[in-house]
């Protein structure tokens, strides 16, 4: 199994597939491709929320704002998963989650043939490694490489050296205290939660009474429905963390609080 | 083959899918995680028209603006099909189509492992049942566990009880008359075209001339492009009902009419 | 294999599905049903960048603003690779890429069966060939009986005869001279990137140094990255095309020019 990950939107993630199912007849798995465009940071929370619930597989992920230039890729074998993509972070917070802190990570030297040289038998299109497609050109043959010779030992074979030093990602520390907590919205979801770095806990005590965020009063609640439609809510994601919400509307508008914008919870 | 349904967006699907990959090598296929969101009736309207056209599959759909409340999780059998999704009337329509009138509805008690307890083989990450997100943790595993056991006797095992009692949905009834029809919009679809609850059978008899919709003229025809670019039109979709369209225009702004608006159809 | 292409957004492609699976176990793969709306153009050009990318496949792709009237559906049978769509000539670019010149065409006379006769078995709604949907009740099942008899002889089957005639599209040609170039922007991607119709050779001697895009100046790069956040650039993407595009932001909005704009390039 081979899941997808990008901010592609389209129809790039389809050059990907078709690059792929030219190597192996896995399953293919969308994770999204609507990742915030180029936030690194983002995309990496999100991957590991979502990518430890599934089996043992091969995760290809590009969000890769550096495409095109020295940065490497990269493949980390992480547990019973694999993780390929750009050197700038993105895999690493998932990675150290799916395999309880133990890495194995692998610079990808593996490039594809020059035009002609395997458009011979006819199944390649003859297009040099573009400077602005590394998804088509690198990462997808790589995670192709990946899952046919095995997540167990995909090193043994030409293109993958081990790394000696990669680029890591922490996602920033929020500051609990007697009084609240502060802390940043890591991102938005698409219902216009806002999801925070502050960790569930903090809130648990507080669930049926009233709390403010950034100055603003909300019920703090278990789940969205427990106030009425169109109030706001405090809440706890189904990724443990504190979210800023309104039933049936927009948290990020109600609360005025963007990606990366502070947060502050009081009481 | 296990259908998906929701109005996730991005990148909560996929951790269904992870969820139900541990269980089944089912095929999955995407109907829409872009069904409007929290709208019960839209999507309801659309399983109908959608979900006919599959061979026998389980269909699990999570449109569920009451997530985290009392409201129960259940499953359906419908002819050769199952459908599973919250107990809120959105699968009623379709599994009634599947079914024509003869269901079996069963709630699900079926909850996920505690934390911990299914950890120890190391396949599921230690995330207790959210009460935000039930798609993941309730839904889909239960989806997983239809699959498996088989559409034909899958109450046949813990988790599920025969349902006395459930939700159920009407779509509202136009009111037809010499002069013309009146009724509402259902839903507004992608490409700006208002489809109403109107049957298309009071239209066939107009096309070639002219109608008044909500007071506006437009031509009733058989198809967008038999008027000109930017033209309205007034025509059947393919779900047999009367749509207020613009061809390779949005009907929407056009007729000034959103989902829920009153719809008049007079000649 | 069968890939599925069109501007349908959702939930229209879940029924082509529906309807292919009806038919066959291939595996189905999404290329996108976000191409532009009824942009023929726009979505021939996508196609010949993306497919060639794809093994040997059936290709459906449904961007139709014909839809109704008398346009015929064609297949096409192009190297390993077959297409099937609307006769307005949005497979012809991708068709002669991959034929490497040498086409067959077919008209696709085939016809759902009426209401009721198919419906003895159970499997297939009571729907007749509507005029506003013939991705689900023309082309899919025209992809699934082309998958299932075959690439190399689908046409030996009812429903399929020789086209004599059918439309084709060319893409318009740039003008190239000393001074410069003159084209035309053939497509916005969701990055905001405008890509042209000039060829990247044309740019690829200028790199490190900054040329006028429409009159605004901008930096001449192999990679968006190689400026600055927010800074112009004007590169060749990867589908060997001049690009206007502004690293991690909006190319279309920064030069002004939309999808049929004029691109003029000087130095």
């Amino acid at each position: 199994m081979i899941t997808l990950s990008s901010d592609f939107g389209w129809p790039y993630p389809a050059s990907m597939k078709g690059v792929i199912l030219q190597e192996t007849n896995a399953r293919l798995v969308d994770v999204s491709h609507e990742f915030p465009r180029q936030d690194v940071r983002a995309t990496a929370f999100w991957l590991r929320e979502v990518l430890p619930y599934f089996p043992p597989a091969v995760h290809l992920v590009v969000v890769d704002p550096g495409v095109g230039t020295e940065r490497a890729a990269i493949a980390v074998r992480a547990g019973d998963h694999a993780l390929v993509g750009p050197d700038n972070g993105v895999l690493l917070p998932v990675a150290r989650t799916l395999s309880e802190g133990f890495l194995d990570v692998f610079e990808v030297s593996y490039e594809e043939p020059a035009p002609g040289e395997r458009n011979e038998d006819g199944r390649w299109p003859p297009v040099a490694e573009s400077s602005t497609f590394h998804g088509r050109d690198v990462f997808a043959p790589a995670a192709a490489r990946v899952h046919e010779r095995g997540i167990e030992d995909f090193e043994d074979q030409p293109g993958f050296a081990r790394a000696d030093d990669y680029e890591t990602l922490q996602f920033p520390e929020p500051t609990v205290d007697e009084d609240g907590a502060v802390g940043e919205a890591i991102t938005v979801d698409g219902f216009g939660n806002v999801i925070t770095n502050i960790p569930g806990e903090v809130l648990a005590e507080r669930f049926g009474s009233h709390v403010k965020a950034n100055g603003i009063w909300a019920s703090a609640r278990r789940a969205y429905a427990e106030v009425d439609v169109g109030h706001r809510v405090v809440t706890v994601g189904s990724h443990g963390n504190v979210e800023l919400a309104v039933n049936q509307g927009r948290g990020d508008e109600t609360f005025g609080v963007d990606a990366g914008g502070r947060v502050r919870l009081s009481w």
